[in-house]
């Protein structure tokens, strides 16, 4: 039937497998023009992985986490083993909370007393509930957009970020199924480019034409006319709606608000932290300088130049218009709403 | 005298220089890793090198065409050929205005009967005239600068882009100079780095300490409150004040003013085209895509891939504070702010 929507039939990339003994890691440092699959049977690997972004965007982080937990607990008896190899998957990474939340709840099932082969099926729990997650919010985001929309996103918040269609870009591929999503505008993403070579390269794969725009050009675009949402994932959401996200989204939010685009952040329930009160509360990462300073092992500038390179910025809830998740719409975000969706929502679930 | 300020003393890098009979250009493709000068002895050679950009940066370029027409006049007698090498140059780039205002200058000096020696006295004026101009505009602006201002540029507006201390980083100089700059800060300016390749190693040959930005870490940067001033240059001043410049000027100047940052835009008068009633009609150039899916001579897209390569945009006059130029400096501009300018300056000099 025209216009209804099969997401089953958009068949994506993967960011990584559990084989039952391993983790494996499709290395999203040199794709796409090498396909990488980095095998890791200890968390420390992992840990490693995560740190040195072989494997990035926090839905993915999260389930990997799980996984290394999975990993400690096969290779030693040893219950403060494997609670030593939750503290080092700890400091991989200090923003998107969906690495901690994941380690928490590994942590809770091994002091209920789980055992390796309980652990593994909470890894793999986390993973099939990100997949569903997915899919529920692509379903609700999408009905946001008006047929003929435009929509820019930032970053990558795909299959390469997740268990399944993405975040943001699991809206957008249903948005371009269902004929509401006409045009898609992707910034490049530096320092790490994951717009250039990950987003664009899935969306191509899918057959959805996407444009490459640097990330300076999104206010220049929006005062074209040809962008109606920016739409983007979260590092992690604070209890009153700020949103902390790749570096550059607070910059298009605010363009977005000037020239009346609406801004749509796209995360599942796990991104929202109740336990932070608000944006300025968030550590936001500083990654090595060199990043900026140098691209794929050439110099770009002089010797003794230095750079400042935070690589999440965080976006006030007033700028954003809507927080979708898979357990609620949250539009105009602000304490009160995120309370009401996600307690009302833990209490359902209890 | 401590905080006075001896402009002479900062000895610059140049884009180019004049022979007597050719145009010799420092190749800025290959900056800061190699430096190649260039001998140019024809128009068409000239007009690729500004299509290419070997010279870039809108007062340089108008200096450039300007010793090109001289390269035709020495090399044919046929003032027709004279004539047709002013079109050729015309077309090496669309944008910025000093080029089309440099091939106006010297195609009257051919309507008043002006020999080859007339001409290329023509030519070395338009040198010496930036050169004067960047002085007068670097001490007008740095009195706008309380001491200690953080200050963010975008792309090369320094010795590369014009005949002396530059524009907007003429304005740094001398503020650094004075003291009233404690902190620089520089996009790097994708696609073309003119940021992280050009501003930070003109920079750090003056001492001046200075910080290399991602281009979409503008707004993050001042929402730390670390950034007082965003000053940059300008490629086309319309008569109404909005003004085409390096892409992202428009996002970093719509963030400024959401974050209570000031805006400056410094500019010799030769890039105000009173011609041209508003922004919209500015010509944006588009270049070629390849430029953003490759990075620093690296393929970075996914074959397939397709970009949108605006270089410039528009900022509206209504989110700049201040036109900084070498006639008059126009707080809070409109046209007729400008026309009172440009107009009484125009008289003046009778």
């Amino acid at each position: 039937m025209a216009g209804e929507l099969d997401l089953s039939r958009i068949d994506t990339v993967r960011a990584l497998r559990w084989t039952g003994d391993a983790l494996e890691l499709l290395d999203q440092r040199t794709l796409p023009q090498q396909q990488l699959w980095h095998r890791y049977t200890d968390a420390e690997g992992v840990a490693q992985a995560i740190t040195d972004l072989v494997v990035r965007g926090a839905p993915a982080i999260g389930i990997a986490a799980g996984y290394g937990v999975v990993l400690a607990a096969r290779a030693q008896a040893d219950r403060g083993a494997w609670q030593a190899a939750i503290e080092r998957l700890r400091l991989s990474r200090p923003t998107a909370v969906n690495l901690f939340w994941a380690l928490d709840r590994m942590r809770a099932a091994i002091a209920r007393g789980a055992e390796v082969d309980a652990l593994e099926q909470h890894a793999r729990a986390i993973e099939a509930e990100d997949y569903a997650a997915n899919r529920r919010m692509a379903e609700a985001g999408a009905r946001f957009l008006q047929p003929g929309s435009g929509v820019l996103t930032h970053c990558n918040t795909g299959s390469l970020a997740t268990a399944g269609l993405g975040t943001a870009l699991g809206v957008i591929r249903a948005g371009y199924a269902q004929g509401r999503v006409s045009a898609v505008f992707a910034g490049e993403t530096r320092p790490w480019l994951q717009g250039a070579r990950l987003t664009t390269w899935e969306l191509l794969q899918d057959g959805i034409p996407a444009k490459l725009i640097a990330d300076s050009a999104g206010a220049y675009l929006m005062s074209t006319g040809a962008v109606h949402w920016l739409i983007v994932g979260a590092d992690r959401i604070a209890a009153n709606g700020d949103t902390a996200n790749k570096i550059g989204t607070l910059q298009l939010a605010i363009a977005a608000r000037h020239f009346g685009v609406r801004t749509m952040v796209v995360a599942p329930s796990t991104t929202v932290d109740l336990k932070t009160a608000r944006g300025s509360d968030i550590h936001v990462e500083l990654r090595n300088p060199d990043e900026l300073l140098s691209y794929a092992g050439t110099r770009v500038a002089a010797p003794g130049v230095v750079a400042w390179n935070p690589v999440f910025d965080v976006t006030p809830a007033s700028l954003i218009d809507v927080i979708v998740t898979e357990q609620g719409v949250i539009e105009r975000p602000n304490a009160e709403r995120l309370r009401t969706c996600f307690e009302s929502a833990a209490k359902a679930t209890l």
